[in-house]
């Protein structure tokens, strides 16, 4: 593709672009790449000074830039392609999708998947080999269900959404359209509800269900699980990444982010745009509010407000956590002065 | 369900209850639900000081209640018919499987299961379509194993255990009677047993066996790893929740609880009732001793006493994590002071 | 297996033992165990004082012992047969293999296997049942895919690679020769790639692939993500764990060891013979030098260079932590003196 049909393509809004600097700069672009590995013939991008540097180095033959003079300047004279707007790694993803496809699968049902007689499916569906259905399932149009997926009765699976391979989907699960479930995942099992009692544990019927709204990613081998009673609700368009752990009855607001290694305990509320770092974990019933963020490994024991950055287990406010984790390495000779001091002025 | 009626489903014990107290009290029950998400009709319970609160709000018809004669008086005085007991939501449980059967398949074994001519099934076992059962592997009667469960050789599955659709069961790993492994899981794998030497890794071959007691329980997607010598052994009615990782060749005893993401590397030792909470780490070796406690993310490196509660990453006793934590946030204000006592007394 | 037999079979070293020294000890052999649960009959070993305390307890019938004569002697006084190795633990590892042989099925391709047209299948494969191979992927001889794997389009699978029961490998992943997929395990999913924008996340195509270079092992239910473009790369006979969690674009290098549960964010770039505790994060893009060691729960923000050591969140030199982690204890008496200075000499 040239250059100039790639800027045609991604014309949607307006970009300073080199062209009308150097109309003889219009190259043949073949892929995309990133900085730091691209060869010739690929389009790549710089967002924030860490890339930067290098620019000088690269090999490709097209950039998207930052709106930065001295840099376009620079790319200018280097003889590389570039256009500049203000969010290039936005425009790269978009670039990404002129030159990949991803693999999705034409519509048919395979002769080896087995939907139970009760099971309503929708239009243009794809189903792979060895996919089991069961009792009064409904899927809607032009879902994608990958070999080896079981559902169990009674779940719901929303139009254009997509289930990978080895996932599975437990009774009564609710999923919304254009999700995607990775593999491994399993939606709506059990909570983990026992009653100790001086007989040992008493088992606490999960008889609740869970709920993923439209546009919800769940990641490779996480659980999002159905509680005792009610829901466990993942709220639209969150995404979240692989080897998290959703307990029985969390509740999860819209546009969130959660990535790998989360845990949420039971009945955690997460409002909406909310990201969490890998392995953070949330413990029972604390409460979330909007735009908070958590950096990764922490340990949140009591509610977050609306906006907060907490860091370190028990979190605290994130400054506050660089501050005491700066001292941290500095304990020792804390440690050593303050004996001085003890043994000077004679403290017990 | 008249109240009337549950009282006697659930009356193995004695309750106190609101009947004798407001005879006309007696509504119909249609469901159960949490206590702030409660709808008329539906019995829910209170159980801490947290929750009593809701008391005054709720829309549930009915209540389980503490022995608490205050919210007792309350509840009748708005017109909420309830009953006590020393243990509500033990109560509460058992009130949900009035309401709720969970999803159980009739017994029969799917046309594409695939089954071994060596292995024995016994009575009344439910095998879902593309279960696969290997060479020798012996399952008990009622046992009930989901689509795509895969059976590696010389198994052994106890009488009326689960397997739920997609988990893995290895070669020679026995299970119990009254078991369930959840979807994902994989029980008996090989565990990490590589020996460093200067030409690299050589692997130490895994020629134990991992064994399960009666009534244990495994989350989705938790592994339990076969050891190279002997067994890893988790005891009778032991809980772990999704996520988890047990190392080859640990000792696991009976009735504890692990949360998810928990973590034991090699041959740890777990005695009875210990509970470690989320993502919770053990190192090597280490012993736990009975009804010891780990709260969530603490990493222990050491054995722990019986009965010891430990929190923290190296673990230490949790009063002590408790007060060391608190002061973890003054450690700025704590280095500032030091800081003008040695100016001011001219230490180094 | 008579002792001396054993010995010729682990022979191609030379070591010390027992036979010269009393050639009557020519016991029979007929298993392998750890030292504390050894019968007799057995072969067992012991490697580090903490295990050679169990030589006077032991019901070993032949150990393998550490080039240590008090122990050589001690076992000759007990009656044990020996043998004398400076690396006891490898020693075990190959008398495992004498008397256990893994399963590893006879090649033949199962009839549910399900197995594209335009696939390329090398010989002497086993496929197991609901086998899932689709479009374009190309298989090495010898390779063992256990039931109910599924393999996406445009995969390469080395010679003598083993894929078990319920793992997922995803588009355009190439996995080399002499690897090992565990159950549950995903190889190539998408990376976790949204890009925030005021309309919401906008999803990043991942248009990259995963590469497994030889000999590379990779535990249950763990994940290598694929990325946006370029490659997430593990170097050869790199050793993986359990639930480990590898994010889009990762470049690992060859002969690590990561343990259970660790996670890498993207683009984190690993060098050689990185060891990495269980429960380990490290963060988007940090680089690990050669050699470098994190213990276990270790949170690494920043690069870590060659051959250090270390720990904690955020991690720090290893010997700095023990000191900093030995103070944390005491921290409320520091505390306390603290106050007490602060009022004697009046500092605010």
């Amino acid at each position: 593709m040239k250059f100039s049909e790639l800027l045609e393509e991604l014309g949607k809004g307006e970009y300073h672009n080199s062209l009308p600097l150097a109309p003889h700069c219009n190259p043949n672009i073949t892929g995309v790449a990133a900085i730091d590995q691209a060869v010739s013939g690929t389009l790549s991008y710089i967002e924030g000074a860490k890339y930067a540097k290098f620019l000088t180095q690269t090999a490709a033959t097209a950039l998207i830039l930052p709106l930065d003079e001295t840099l376009q300047k620079t790319a200018l004279d280097l003889g590389i392609a570039w256009l500049a707007t203000d969010s290039p790694r936005q425009l790269f993803a978009q670039s990404i999708s002129l030159f990949y496809q991803p693999f999705h699968p034409e519509p048919g049902i395979h002769p080896t998947a087995i939907i139970a007689d009760s099971a309503v499916v929708g239009k243009n569906v794809y189903m792979g080999a060895n996919v089991v259905i069961q009792e009064r399932v409904k899927i809607g149009d032009r879902a994608c269900i990958h070999p080896n997926v079981v559902v169990y009765p009674d779940v719901e699976i929303g139009h254009s959404t997509i289930l990978h391979a080895n996932c599975t989907i437990h009774e009564r699960t609710r999923i919304g359209a254009h999700c995607v479930i990775h593999s491994g995942a399993v939606i709506g099992a059990e909570g983990f509800g026992f009653v100790p009692t001086p007989q040992g544990w008493v088992k606490m019927e999960q008889s609740g269900c869970t709920v993923l709204e439209d546009g919800v990613e769940v990641g490779c081998n996480s659980n999002i699980d159905r509680p005792a009673v009610g829901e466990t609700r993942i709220g639209s368009h969150t995404k979240i990444d692989n080897l998290v752990q959703i307990g029985h009855g969390c509740q999860v607001g819209s546009y969130c982010a959660f990535a790998a290694q989360v845990g949420l305990a039971g009945r955690v509320t997460i409002s909406n745009q909310v990201m969490l770092g890998g392995q953070v974990g949330i413990a029972n019933e604390a409460k979330i509010g909007d735009g908070a963020i958590a950096t990764a490994q922490t340990g949140i024991l009591h509610d977050v407000p609306a906006g907060e950055i907490v860091s370190g287990t028990p979190a605290v406010p994130h400054k506050l956590y660089l501050k005491a984790s700066a001292i941290t390495a500095r304990l020792p000779e804390m440690y050593q002065l303050l004996k001085q001091i003890k043994n000077k002025f004679k403290f017990m």
